[in-house]
């Protein structure tokens, strides 16, 4: 006997056997329900509503019986609530008439969910692992199937999955032990329904990953719950290959110049994301190997040497990396040590130096799927600019230097605590007022005197406001009639601001803001605005839409810091917006959703790269915006504070 | 313009365009050509004889108006004899009309090759991993494809391999070096038509592979050329682990009782595989690295412990494998030291300790092909039986115990060079003639004493004619009244014969046999004739058809011995055949033919496993199976040599 089954919202319908559960329905329907324990109705997942029992009007009232009698476990995994609102679990509810359910948000298989960083972004949980728990039949004298086959049976007939589904090899070395430790129930972890992965004895209910983004300076890695879309943990380091070499250029020669040069580089490195997964694993308590997935963003001669593959002939014309595409390698393949069995996912790269963070940025903003003209620009060592929408889009990367990271600066520091995150400086008596990371508030005097530095987002903060407070003049030097006991002649008789007297700083000496470090600023600000300009150029528009800053800063970048500095094109002060780590996003998206990693697939076909450090009139153009923004014409949208500066 | 042509002797025809090649023509017409080159014009591969030029018969003398005219290349790749009659090569002959050519046998893609063993054994030649020579454009400012997609444009384009073939890992760190060596001419080594294993600079001709006999005793590797299928350089060592224990179960219980006892073993082997690699490659003057696939067969428990996959639970009731399936693992996973990106396939379990060795003896035997039902028993330390044939296919394992293949005998030793092999004794005095490995002919008195100790062949004659000649009796007794003077008390007081006085042999005492070795000799034959009837009476047969005896002894085992033993049931003697190592035979199959290991799996699937030791009366027929023949009835085809014993 046959009964009809709709699921809403989907409005999936169909024919059901008298007898089968919901789940079952559910399956053969096409309906994505989330049922971690397969049916085993021991992880109370699939809550499911009933909505009607029954589709002829006069037999509404009747609707629970439509269903078998609720069974203990309903009971005790369902709220009273719940059970007053006709709820039911899927694994347990058996047809027994017409019925109409309906699927609540949490129990849909694949969700919506909020990333939740500066800006929302929604995608779909979609992640290449996820946990299969499954009870086989033990072994017996009758039934000597081998475990590895076993093991594919049960999960080909409980979850569809293939039948000749592949198995880690190491996974296999584990499986003896791991299927009989808990009387043959396990939970098995499959990566993009293909391989096996892991296979934890009992049910385990974890599902953990780590996405990175590797800069040139900073690396940041994110602990991400794979289950729920959450991100419980953050941390960060300096890139340890900075030892040998600031940029990348510099480390590509230190590669080609010694004989072990890009081993050295690239243990650098890989001991670096090694350090980070330790420490994001103790902050949550669990282990290295609960990590069964892991996402690298990071610019394209960092991904060369992270995979031990010699970037030199990308230092040189023309230019060519050695791969471009997305690509999967085995963690232990690369030194990396997560999940014995798990994988590593590189975004692809678009062109050049133009690497797979910046397709985390494009991910994450996605100006692909816009109208209007976005111009992007991702503030690191290595800068990346995108300039377009959903009809073209233009690529570009310039060499920013570390100075927007806190290197190269003579009291910089990445984002840690203890850094100078914001400044306000007084136009009058030119006194700073200051925000250290650590702190929740602005730095008073008689505060514990935590300063130790200055982070990006400060140096940025710092440098516009002692612009604005006439400190320094629109080329950036000095201004020598400044009067005031901040501005002094340092030890070594040049101009510096002092920022943070000893007294008020943590490291028992001034924190000042010297020449060079305001010098080393406008180089790169001038980077990232000439790049931007020629992409603008080349698709004939004058103003951008929206500006994005984004960078692995620890606040946000001061928009208004940036304008004023001339960071960029000028655009509407409401149009402009300061996301934090974009390609941090797109990493954690791309570790959360497969749609993702296809979508940066996608994007790495129709973003076009930009070479513009070949352009004739290059040069003029960048020394031209050295400079403070002066013109009013040019950038009318802060007129009201160039008005202002003294 | 089109024209036909026509392949012989596959018959394959189409309309091809005006100007292509031949070698374009067979690729659009699905011929399958051998062009390593890949039309390159530089391997002289593709000859083939223009048979017709045109199908009207009036015009037929004009047939080689038909192509393009001869090119350079022709004339120096084609022999004079080949250009008179009509030779040409395919990526050189141009379409200008119909054509008729007849592609010979060498030039065939797919080849029927011969196995050279002591059976013949035909099988269509092609290996997992072929050569593909690619001319690339360079990367220019203009094209700046990165290597990776440039390489599978190359391969896409010019011999239909998937444009997403995959690259190993450590392919792609050596890629950007191994194109720009030779000026982006590389040859691509692909596996399965569905990963690059390997990127070699220039036009590379070689293509080798390792198949490998891992026994409980004695380790065989073969260096297969993977281009021609022959066999050039074979080599072998006693198992390593023999020092953790002589048989499967022993060296379970070693794994079982130490910490690190299941890593200590599969080092052994592993050590012991890359010692065999080692010594072939040096025999063939190539590298490891040259080596670009292996196929492994073994028992079962050898299989699990060399794959570090712990064997315990085989050992004991429900005794279930962990995995049966055939595998490819990465060899760097397993510590085997070949070609970086090589793979190592292992041939699929049967059931139990049945393993891939038999799968080995099945797909080279290939009862399952038959109409006769075949006995076919694998001697070796774990002896394998088969019966039956392609209606049905029952199969068994049993503990003989090291001593066919020479341990555990006082003077055993492997079949290497001083190894007694052959062994006749005269009825009368009992003096024996010996033959020795390393000598063409049989010793003689005087000749160079080079006889070291017995291996397996030379033991089971050594029984044989001992029984033969009257030295024991039918119990395995030694004859007190045999009055020779080579039968003794040794230095223990018990009876032994001389086979080989301290004179004759090079290590200085005399090489006996003694009552143990005997023993020994009958427990291991007594236990095949009991699985072997087992078999027979599960299919109602009580008598085989033909009886096949394999096994890795250094020549042939002697089929009158083994039969004057009773190492088997009665069988006509015509059709008693010793064929060598069989599972060897089936490695070195595996890895030449894609075919064979499809049909391994396919038979992995037929092959039907008894279980024999828990038969009620096991231990009765068992003793019973002790002696040697001494019915006629039940052995009549040694009827005459039973006869003559005293």
């Amino acid at each position: 006997m046959e009964h009809t089954v709709i699921f809403q919202p989907s409005g999936r319908r169909g024919s059901v056997a008298e007898g089968k559960t919901l789940l079952e329905a559910a399956r053969e329907l096409g309906v994505d329900i989330e049922a971690p324990c397969g049916g085993a109705r021991v992880c109370g997942k699939c809550k499911i509503k009933v909505e009607e029992g029954v589709f002829q009007k006069a037999a509404i009232d009747s609707r629970v019986t439509h269903l078998s009698p609720l069974m203990e476990e309903e009971k005790a995994f369902l709220k009273a609530q719940e059970l007053a609102d006709n709820y039911r679990l899927c694994c347990c509810a058996g047809v027994r008439g017409d019925v109409l359910v309906f699927v609540p948000e949490e129990s849909r298989g694949a969700k919506q969910v909020i990333l939740e960083t500066g800006r929302e972004r929604i995608f779909e949980l979609n992640p290449a692992a996820r946990n299969y728990y499954l009870e086989m039949d033990p072994a017996t004298l009758d039934d000597q199937t081998d475990d590895y086959a076993r093991l594919q049976a049960g999960l080909a007939a409980k979850y569809g999955l293939p039948v000749d589904l592949r198995i880690d090899y190491t996974v296999l070395q584990s499986l003896p032990v791991a299927v009989r430790s808990e009387q043959w129930k396990v939970t098995v972890t499959v990566w993009e329904g293909k391989e096996i992965i892991k296979v934890t004895p009992g049910h385990w209910d974890e599902l953990w990953g780590i996405a990175i983004d590797v800069g040139t300076t900073t690396v940041v890695a994110y602990l991400c719950n794979l289950k729920t879309g959450e991100v419980p943990h953050t941390t960060s380091l300096m890139n340890p290959q900075i030892r040998y070499g600031e940029d990348v250029l510099s480390r590509i020669t230190y590669g080609m110049m010694n004989e072990d040069g890009l081993e050295k580089l690239s243990m650098a490195i890989i001991d670096g994301v090694n350090t980070l997964v330790e420490r994001l694993t103790e902050m949550a308590g669990i282990t290295r190997v609960d990590v069964v997935d892991m996402v690298l963003v990071l610019n394209t001669v960092m991904h060369h040497i992270l995979l031990r593959i010699d970037p030199k002939f990308m230092g040189r014309a023309p230019f060519a990396p050695v791969f471009k595409t997305s690509m999967n390698f085995k963690a232990r393949d690369l030194g990396i040590q997560i999940g014995k069995g798990a994988f590593v996912h590189t975004l692809p790269v678009a062109a050049g130096f133009v690497g797979p963070d910046n397709m985390g940025v494009l991910i994450a903003e996605e100006p692909h799927k816009q109208d209007r003209m976005m111009l992007i620009i991702d503030i690191g060592t290595n800068g990346e600019i995108n300039f377009g929408n959903r009809e073209r889009l233009l690529c570009t990367s310039c060499a920013t230097g570390p100075a927007l990271e806190g290197a190269q600066i003579k009291f910089g520091m990445r984002a840690a605590p203890g850094a100078i995150e914001r400044v306000k400086i007084a136009p009058g008596d030119k006194e700073p007022k200051i925000k250290i990371i650590g702190q929740d508030d602005w730095y008073e005097t008689g505060d514990e005197p935590i300063a130790r530095g200055i982070c990006g987002s400060g140096i940025i903060d710092v440098i516009a406001e002692m612009f604005k407070a006439g400190i320094i003049s629109s080329s950036g030097r000095f201004n020598k009639e400044a009067s005031a006991s901040r501005v002094r002649r340092g030890a070594d008789g040049k101009m510096e601001y002092v920022l943070c007297y000893a007294g008020d700083s943590s490291i028992g000496q001034d924190i000042t803001v010297t020449q060079k470090d305001v010098h080393a600023v406008l180089l790169a600000k001038a980077a990232l605005y000439v790049g931007a300009r020629y992409l603008m150029q080349k698709l004939g528009v004058s103003k951008p839409a929206s500006v994005t800053l984004a960078g692995a800063f620890g606040s946000y970048i001061n928009k208004e810091s940036a304008m004023v500095m001339g960071m960029f094109p000028d655009c509407d002060f409401d149009h402009v917006q300061a996301v934090g780590n974009a390609a941090g996003d797109g990493a954690k998206l791309a570790l959360l959703s497969l749609a993702k990693r296809q979508e940066a697939r996608e994007v790495a076909g129709f973003v076009e790269f930009v070479e513009t450090a070949t352009e004739s009139d290059f040069l003029e153009q960048f020394i031209a915006a050295m400079a403070f923004p002066h013109s009013k014409d040019r950038f009318p949208s802060i007129q009201h504070i160039l008005e202002n500066i003294p």
